[in-house]
């Protein structure tokens, strides 16, 4: 096996060995058993020795051939690497990875280490025609790097290995950076030189730039610094018909945007192999606040107000009533200390309800001066709400890479867990909401004994926000993937009926690419589709995804 | 003629009857004199019916479909529609139309009132094989409006009565706005709603949205706003292929941007008919200040760190030297006031020269509160220059519309006058400023005996701003357009040598058509072309602009 850094579960989230720490289990698996019925426990194979999958289709001829391209050391057959490389960290990924069930693998994963190496695969993967999927740290939630279903060998491009920040333009607050360098690595190298990039997805850890740039990834700090489409001001794409670099400048009027172009492109038109992207200094100071509203909708309107008057939180996150009580749940010591207590005393007192309020997070960050005014800005707009001091805030920051890890308990008690997002303008928000909600619910109870469904409200703009919902169900033995795919189903038609983006920052992948030509209309998507005809007429660039509107195979 | 709401020249700029007025004219000119040699009077054309322009080439029974598709009135073959819409509003095409040469007009101006026209006469003109020409408010200055040579008839579209402003939505703060409304009109009705969309280009006054959008106008107050590609959310493209709508929605993660590929498309994909726009509360508060710094460099600097630490003036707009004695010139009065001759002793006892150095100008807008804490914050970083009070920034925003008006006075006396733009980052801004100068000294020089040389930079981010230039000499007798390509040629050179931007918001059109595959990239020019090739296979769409590498016919 080709060593990573860290060891990483295959079965699930993050680093072996990790896992969220619920301070009160018993109260957890209760409430979740009083909502969802029994729960069982389920079983998963112990070892990815004991996982099947389809041979390597490669012929040794061709294996030669990429061992001479890449160096020997830089290419594998080996199948725990086929295994590792033929998913992403969806919860379908997860339920079939569990079973053991690998029924596509790539015939062999190559670890480019310079940008000729990517042009002479592609050049190739052309003559051979053979799939190639480029690999970033495989976090994908939508289907964005498994190995397409085609009778053609298919190669994974990890592009880890190439991971350089190139260069820090200490002048301009640009750096250049290689694709490959995954959040951590690429945030302490800007750190040691006084910058950050100010993008923190949920995957932080162990995903990539080239991966963010391709899936037009948020960070939960995107309310301040921007989507990813935002930050980059420049890049670099090695397409099957050759490679292409955007201007590098601040900004042009120079005919429609080659840069938007080609962020985006999940794979899909070439491999991304470097960014200029802007920097910011790092935060001179941060504030931290949080208000309890009596319910959603006087969350959004307060939100609403502070974004529409200039304010800029980096961090904004405004739970819905569920949320807020499940976030209560997992924070609360089995014996609630005598501090806290006299917290929810106050809270009561005060009118408000934390089982059935509307959870505010705020994080402002930058100059002095301007948090400090900014903070006080917004504290008049959240008058609406209570305010709970700044240590829920400081609390989420601390353990906000730590919620994906819940997941990996939960399927081990059979639970249906998955998330979804959407983005609308302000006026359109509520009727979305609550439609996605009603979908959720009727399509997991038309199967299922109970239902969980949460959500928030992030990521804000002056027009809009995004919207982010959990949902949990019991599974339904043997029909768990047609169960998911009901209720993603009846989720994402509310969506796209109501005026919902098709996603807003978890991609199209091979999961939402049915809806895709629905979304952006017959001619905005065969528009589209002529940027993939033009790069990769041979639909070699991951293919199944994005730019194939057929359903999924 | 077709009326317009009000009487615009034809040989200049603006409104007939209007002009700059120069407050110490004699200074003014024997400033000129001094510098460029002495000037002499130019003649033009005094009336349109001395022009003389080849006829319309349409056939009757055209005209007669033409007619019924759009209604009699809409529908004009007349010589004065014909002219005033066979250009724009370059030097290049100034210096034609006062000569009387209009070598090619459109064969007829038609007035769509609604999207099904456009549709139908974009069908009848692919079946005709006829050019359409979009056209808003005429201001081009880059030949985008200009009619190609091609012996097929061509149809200019003049989209000034598609001008309502659909919807106001008071929640979102959006507007669904028709292309053709004008500035003015624009800002009156959201004003009207306590909004604006904050986009006031130099020629706001005459152009329109559809006219911004299509060439990825940047307007002055684009520091605070963003260019109008960031303010727009959704558009609708009528192209030969077919009618597009880009998702209204605040951001998403869907592939390519499809919004970014229909923005800045120049007319060549189709027309622009609507736009979704982002508002903003008419501003709260408004601070101004100026600043003289003893050189441009030390000006960049300041305004550097002002972008990268957060602030975000509306307006930010630093002279260099000879802009700003230029400035000083045209608005000194012949026999200064004891205040005015105070204020030039108080900046010479500061150790600052009025006449060698640098001017900002800043003017935040926004909530009262976040106004007032960024002037403080600016003023820190601006220790450097010497405050001016808010009077040369008051005073500018009054007089702002008004400088374009200077240039037929210019032109008048014989005066080769233009101006271009660049952006760049921060690291490369130095050396491209130098770089431009010299190769607009230069280039004059050549052939001229003296040269005007001056510029300003505005419009700023974090990573880097745009840079302005005027350029003024005398006209060489006979081969004033030869000159100017020569001067526009070794700028633009000069420009792409140093890594800037082919242009910041003056747009492509049949100007800089020869360096867009340069400045692209082969690979990227022709990803470009080919959404054109996908949405007008046959180029009919504004040929010879944009998306056509050939040199200028």
């Amino acid at each position: 096996m080709v060593n990573n850094t860290e060891k990483l579960k295959w079965w699930g989230w993050g680093r072996e060995g990790e896992s969220y720490s619920i301070r009160n289990p018993q109260g957890f698996w209760s409430f979740l058993e009083q909502n969802l019925g029994p729960l069982q426990q389920s079983t998963r194979v112990s070892s990815l020795n004991d996982i099947s999958l389809p041979p390597s289709r490669l012929a040794l001829k061709d294996l030669e051939d990429l061992r001479q391209l890449f160096g020997e050391k830089d290419v594998t057959i080996d199948d725990t690497d086929r295994i590792i490389h033929s998913f992403g960290k969806s919860y379908v990924d997860l339920l079939r990875i569990r079973r053991g069930t690998v029924e596509r693998a790539p015939d062999v994963v190559v670890f480019p280490q310079r940008q000729e190496q990517i042009q002479d695969l592609l050049a190739l993967a052309s003559r051979k025609s053979w799939a190639v999927v480029p690999f970033g740290g495989g976090t994908s939630v939508v289907g964005g790097v498994e190995v397409p279903e085609d009778s053609k060998p298919s190669v994974t491009l990890d592009l880890r290995r190439m991971n350089r920040v190139l260069q820090i333009d200490r002048n301009s607050y640009t750096a250049v950076v290689q694709s490959g360098v995954m959040g951590p690595a690429l945030e302490k190298e800007l750190n040691a030189s006084g910058f950050t990039l100010g993008h923190f997805p949920q995957s932080f850890e162990f995903s990539t730039l080239g991966g963010w740039v391709a899936t037009r990834s948020a960070g939960q700090n995107s309310t301040k610094y921007g989507k990813i489409e935002n930050m980059v001001t420049s890049l670099r794409l090695v397409s099957p018909t050759g490679v292409l670099d955007s201007p590098m400048v601040p900004a042009d009027a120079a005919g429609p945007s080659l840069l938007q172009c080609l962020i985006g492109s999940e794979g899909a038109l070439g491999v991304i192999t470097q960014a200029v992207v802007r920097l910011h200094p790092l935060p001179q100071s941060r504030a931290f606040g949080a208000y309890l509203f009596s319910d959603f909708a006087s969350g959004v309107d307060a939100v609403k107000k502070m974004l529409q008057a200039d304010l800029r939180p980096a961090v904004l996150r405004l739970s819905d009533p569920e949320e807020t009580a499940m976030a209560l749940l997992l924070a609360q010591s089995p014996r609630p200390s005598i501090k806290e207590r006299l917290g929810h005393l106050y809270i009561r007192l005060s009118g408000f309800d934390l089982h059935s309020g509307a959870l505010l997070l705020l994080i402002f960050e930058g100059p002095e001066r301007l948090v400090s005014v900014a903070k006080k800005e917004a504290h008049r707009y959240a008058r609406a709400g209570l305010y709970l001091g700044s240590l829920p805030a400081r609390n989420w920051i601390k353990e906000r890479f730590r919620h994906p890890y819940i997941r990996d308990d939960l399927l081990d008690r059979s639970v249906m867990v998955d998330t979804l997002e959407t983005a609308a303008h302000w006026q359109k928000l509520p009727e979305i909401y609550a439609a996605v909600r009603q979908a959720l619910s009727d399509s997991i109870l038309a199967t299922a004994s109970g239902a969980l469904v949460f959500g928030h409200l992030s990521h804000g703009y002056s027009d809009g926000a995004s919207l982010y919902f959990t949902f949990m169900a019991k599974q339904q033995p043997g029909q768990e993937l047609a169960q998911w795919q009901t209720v993603k189903t009846a989720a994402t038609e509310a969506i796209l009926k109501h005026g919902g983006a098709l996603s807003h920052h978890h991609g199209i992948g091979s999961m939402h690419k049915i809806w895709t030509s629905t979304y952006l209309g017959k001619e905005g998507f065969s528009l589209l589709a002529e940027l993939k005809n033009k790069l990769d007429p041979q639909n070699i660039m991951n293919p199944g995804k994005l730019f194939d509107a057929s359903p999924e195979s």
